[in-house]
This record gives C-alpha cells, structure tokens and sequence, in this order.
C-alpha cells in the first residue's frame, strides 16, 4: 500500500509555454500515485497564493483523460504571474503569511514551475524554511521557452518552441519562393537576452529546404550597416532571402534595434516594454534602401502557446522532471531544482537530477560564443545537433470537431478565510 | 488499357495555400493515370510559360511517395505568378506567342490552379482557342485561402486556412489569460475585401474555449469610435478581451484603418501595397485611451502556408478538383471551371461539377450580410455551420528528423528554343 502523504501545492509561474501544462500533470498525477492526500493548484502563482487563491486539483483534474488534454493544454492551466519576492531581510511578514496559509492547508511540499525569477522564488522559500523551522520541502521544475537556465541541459518548453520554430521557417521560407520576384524576408524571434530561439531557425535547413540565409542572435553585437551590406550581397545572387532576427539584437551603445523606430510603444500583459518593430524596422529600411520587396513577420506569442505542434521529447520531459521533483521532495530534497543530464547525444539519453537551487537563481545562460559563426550570422552546426534531439516526434493533439482539444479551467475557485 | 493521349499542361497562379500542391498531384496523378503521355508544369504560371520556363512533372514527382510529399508541401511547388493577360482585342500577339508554344509542346489539355484572375486567364484562353480553330481544351481547377470564388461552395485552401485560424486564434486565447492582469489582444486576420477569414476566428468558440468577444469583417463599415466603445465595455467586464480584425476593414469614406497609420508602407512579393498594420493602430489606440496591456497579433502569411495543419477535408478536396478537371477535360469539355456543390450537411457530402469560366472570372463573392449579426461585430452561428464541416480531420505531415518534410524543387529547368 502507498504510505499516505500531507498535501502538496503546486504554482505555475513566469512565461508559459506550450508544454508547462505537462509538467503540472506531472506533478499532479507522481503526487497523487505516491499517496499525496490532496494536491492543491495556486492561481497565479506565488500572487495569487497570497490572496489565497488556490484550487483542489482533483476538483479539475478528474480522469486519465482529463490528464492527457492537460498536458496539450497551451499556456498555465493554472494561471501565471510575475512576481519577486522581497529579500528575507526586508520584509518578514509575507513570507510569514505565505507560510501561515500553506500551515492552515496543511502543505508539505511546494513545487514551483517556471525559470529564473520562480527559482528565486524557490530558493528565498526554502531559505525561510530553514529560519522558520518548517518542515515543508520546496522543489523547483524548470520550463522556458527560452532555454536560459543555468545547470540543465536545456528547459522543457524550449524543443517545442524550437520544432515549432523550425517548421514555420520552412514554410515561410518555401512561401518566399513563390513569385518570380525578389524579396526580402525578415523574421522577428523571440529571446531578449539569449538566442536559443533565434538560432533553432536554422533548424530549417535540410535535404528538402535551403534553411535561412542569417541568424542575427542577441549574444553578438548588431551593427546595422554591415547587416545592410550583408542582405544586399545576398539580394544579388539570390531571387528570396530570408533573415532571422532576435527581438533582442542590441547595437554596440546598448540600444536594442526596435528602439531605432519612431513606432508605437506596445507594453505586455505584464507591463514590460515590448520589444518589437526589429523586424518590421530592418524590412522597411531594406525596402528604402535596397529596393526590393520585403516582409516583415514577427512569430509572436505563438512562440509560446502553439501546443498543435510540439515535440514529443520535451513534452515527455516535461512532464518528467515535474514527477521527479515530486520523488525528489517525498524522499526529502528541498531547495533544489529538477535538471536535465544529457547522457548520450546519439542515441539521445537524458536524465534528471537535482541541482542546488541558489546556484541556478537568477543566472541566466547564453549561447556560447562559439557555437555562433565567426562573422555572427549564423550558428554552428554543433548548436544545431544540440537542438536536434529535442524536437523529435509528435504528441498528437486530441482534436474534436476539427480544432485540439484543450482542459478548459472552469474557475471553481475556493477561497478560504 | 489505358488510351494514349496528348500531352498535358499545368499552372500555378495566384495567392499559395496550404494545400494548393494537393490539385497539382491530383492533376498529374489523375493525368497520368487516364494516359497522358506528359505532363507539363508550367513555372510561376503563364508569365513563366510566356518565357518558356516549364518542366516535365514527371522528372520531380518520381514515385507515390512523391506524391504523398507533394500533397503536403507548402506555397506553389512550380512558383505562381499575379499576371492578367490583356483583351484578346487589344493584344493578339501575345496569346499566339502562348498557342505557339503550346502547340511546339503538343499539348492538348491546359490547366490552371487558381482563383478570380486565375480564371480570367482560362476565360480568355479558351476564347482565343475558338477564335483560331485549336483543339486544346483549358480547365479551371479552383483554389484560394479567400473562399471569394463565386458559383462553388467553397474553395479548396479554405478548409485548413480556417482550421488553422481556429487553432491558433483558441491557443492565444488561453495564452492571454496567462497573467492576473487585464489585457486587450488584437488579431489580424487576411481578408482585403471578404471576411471569410476572419470569421473562422469564430471557430475557436466551444466547450473548451470562448471565443473571441468581437469579429469585424470587411463586409461590414468599420467605425473606430464605436469600436473603441465596444471594446472599453467588455474590457470593464473581462480579464482578457480578444477581437479579430480582417486586415480589410474599411471606414465609411473608403479609406483602410490601416491607412490611419502614419507607419511604415509595406509593399508585398508582387508590388501591391500590403494592407498591414491595422492591429496595430488599434492596439495602440486601445492602450492609450483605455489604457490596458495590449498585444496585436498578425496571422501574416502562415495562414497560407501552415501546411504543418491542414484538413483533411480541404487537402482531400483539393486533390479531387485537380482530378475532376483532368477527367472532365478529357471528356471534351473546355472554358470550365470545376466547382465544389454540397449536397448534403450533415452528413457533410460534397461533390465536384463544372460551371462556364465566363460567369466565374472576376466575381467576388463575400459574406452574405445575414451571416454576419447586425451590430456588425460577430458571425451567425450559420456561417459557423457552413465552414466547421471544412476543417475537419488532419493529414498528418509526414516528418523527418522532427519537421515536416516537403517534396523539394530541385530546379531541374528545361528551356526549349
């Protein structure tokens, strides 16, 4: 017989992507199959916690099936948020709340998915623990479309976005192709800081697709004449080019490029200047200057919630390292974070283990430099090896009526106290 | 056994789709099966046979797998072009310069994948062959994302378009309620004149999602200031508001919103000024004066190259019209297009007819103003009736190493003279 558990809380956090959903069935089912007692979602994270804001999972999560569309459910089931908590020293009081509401649901193990900031989040929790005596053990699983944490192999989230990726660039590029005019094509990534997504277009390339032409990733400097120069080259020996362009490419002062335009000021949900107009800025300055016909197309939020194509591997990962961190914590970890190990390239072997999470928090992994060509354009092919592996296979989604079928939250919302 | 007959021709015109390639196959299948000796295709249509750019189909498409391939590859697999030919009146060189080719060729049956200008070539070519005594018989094969053909049902490129719109149009949906934080989303949506497009957004709606709050169609005069009323009353009601805009809304005085923008002039692959930026303007306006988080969001060209999601419907479709023309064609017709007539509803039975060229070229066909409500801002549940049996079942990709792969145009030219 399972032993029986004390209850278990689960808080999805920071920017979705199309597989975080996997990881919270992850979590749900591991705690539910190891005798948890009851397993409780926050909504909205560590925000909505403190406004007491959580559900009783079971309540949703109510069937194998009901666990099967929950992991191709796009975007947090359970609602996200972005917030920092204050340092332990300067504000006592909300983790004393925190701690006296997750005592009044009788919690014993918090799992938080999500990337930087949510490790931040796990370590300050795990930290106050320690200084308050609880017992409760706090463990970290990582997602991220942008693949930037430290210490894992990569982020569940990022292959699908990368499979994704990678298979819209082969049809714009094949869409590019279809007049007998010359063209321009930019396409805007996403990734503010890394280029992990920029450099997956070149995914692209292959027996039965040319790839893009270059790959402007934000870890080198953009310099906007010699990035003219380079498409106007290109536009002379070729009838369709087609560039792919971080939101984050900066210039040497620091500036990033959609800053160049006198465009309109778009804010995210989250209040974050938004960074784009990179692409619809360079498009228009090559129209202007080059001449030829350009187009400007930016991959958007998409990046993040196109679960109708993801990759099997991550999806399968994801929710991999949320039952893990799940063991992890039932057998008396804390403090730590769920990391990918690749064992094997070829064929590809990964497992997971768990990392101190002080050491993750925070710390924010870049392309290496060499894993990007001399002139900065493009990427090596030892990047793209290490991306292969991780948009292998499909998860199908359960499709009704024509479109996938999602877990639609019906907002059965319990409030205590 | 099969009779031996001439020699074949076929073109591609227009605007891609998803599944345009699928007519092509179905056109050389079929071609090859009731024994014609070759088949032809002309590059970037009848403005790359004017310079005698064709090749012979048979040199590419070597195998059933191939076909397979084809079917699924995106945008025209033999380059499309936008070219009208002139009145026969006013310029008769031109269409002997095309007989003559054609007649060097041996070919005895001429076929053109396209939409409205696409038939108009077909019109004029049959009437030519008339006027000079030649046997070549000249089918119209439709097809167009825009489902603006007159006197068929629908038209085959539709299908996935809309189930593609729908997919994604559910997934931002949900990706917008990610955060605590009240947010407008904008999406635009392709459309110049009819909004057949945009009303699929409506698609999305169902047990699992609700919806985008408001459609505007091109159909009906858009009005900014009772728009920005719309939108601030559901905003006071709803977290996350999400309104589809057709890229071809119009002010009453004619002018484009889009054209309100003082942004950047796109020009597209064939030099028409792109009608882009619409989203934008009202996001922005939106964040101004109402003074929300806003996102707006362009389905851009994807919508007719998302060959990663089509349906099966439509994909099927498409491989029928390209066959019926062939059998119809070698039956004697000639100056016909093939139409899609439904039959039945449910169950959705669709069948394949001919209809005179002359009554199709050039009609537009839009949405009928009582498949839109009356406050203009969203779709009956008719029209829903009318595209949902379109966009149902998938044709899975087939994939390689973790993309969809394409049947890829090795440039295998052949000039002649």
């Amino acid at each position: 017989m399972t032993e029986v558990r004390g209850n278990v809380i689960v808080g999805q956090s920071g920017g979705p992507t199309a597989v975080i959903n996997s990881s919270l069935a992850g979590v749900f089912k591991t705690a539910k199959d190891r005798g948890a007692r009851k397993v409780y979602g926050m909504l909205h994270g560590i925000q909505g916690l403190l406004q007491e804001r959580y559900v009783d999972l079971e309540e949703h999560i109510k069937s194998d099936l009901d666990i099967e569309l929950l992991k191709r459910t796009p975007s947090a089931y359970l609602g996200s948020c972005r917030f920092k908590l204050p340092e332990i020293c300067d504000d006592r009081e909300i983790y004393d709340k925190i701690f006296s509401i997750l005592d009044k649901l009788e919690v014993e193990y918090f799992f938080y998915i999500g990337g930087n900031d949510s490790m931040d989040t796990i370590k300050k929790l795990s930290d106050y623990s320690l200084l308050n005596g609880s017992k409760i053990r706090f463990m970290g699983v990582p997602k991220t479309i942008d693949n930037d944490l430290a210490a894992t192999d990569h982020t569940p989230g990022y292959g699908s976005a990368a499979k994704y990726i990678g298979a819209i660039t082969k049809e714009v590029i094949r869409d590019g192709l279809v007049y007998d005019q010359q063209n321009v094509t930019i396409l805007e990534i996403m990734g503010r800081n890394a280029g992990w997504l920029t450099g997956a277009a070149a995914l692209a390339k292959g027996e039965d697709c040319e790839g893009p032409d270059m790959l402007f990733l934000p870890e080198v400097t953009f310099d906007v004449d010699s990035f003219m120069k380079k498409v106007e080259e290109l536009h002379k020996k070729k009838a369709s080019v087609v560039v792919a362009v971080s939101e984050g490419v900066k210039l040497a002062d620091g500036r990033y490029v959609c800053e160049l335009t006198d465009g309109i000021e778009f804010v995210d949900a989250f209040g974050h200047k938004q960074l784009t107009g990179t692409a619809r800025f360079l498009a228009e300055k090559i129209n202007r200057e080059v001449g030829c016909k350009t187009r400007a197309i930016e991959f958007n939020s998409l990046q993040r919630c196109a679960s109708h194509i993801v990759s099997r591997v991550d999806i399968t990962e994801a929710f991999q390292v949320g039952g893990a961190a799940v063991k992890e914590a039932f057998e008396g970890e804390t403090g730590k974070m769920i990391i990918l190990k690749r064992v094997s390239d070829d064929p590809y072997v990964c497992v997971t283990d768990i990392y101190d999470v002080h050491k993750v928090a925070n710390v924010e992994k870049k392309v290496p430099r060499e894993w990007i060509n001399e002139a900065g354009d493009y990427v090596t092919e030892e990047f793209v090896n290490y991306i292969r592996p991780l948009i292998q296979a499909e998860l199908t989604p359960i499709m009704t009526d024509g479109l996938p079928r999602h877990l639609y939250y019906t907002d059965v919302e319990k409030k205590q106290g």
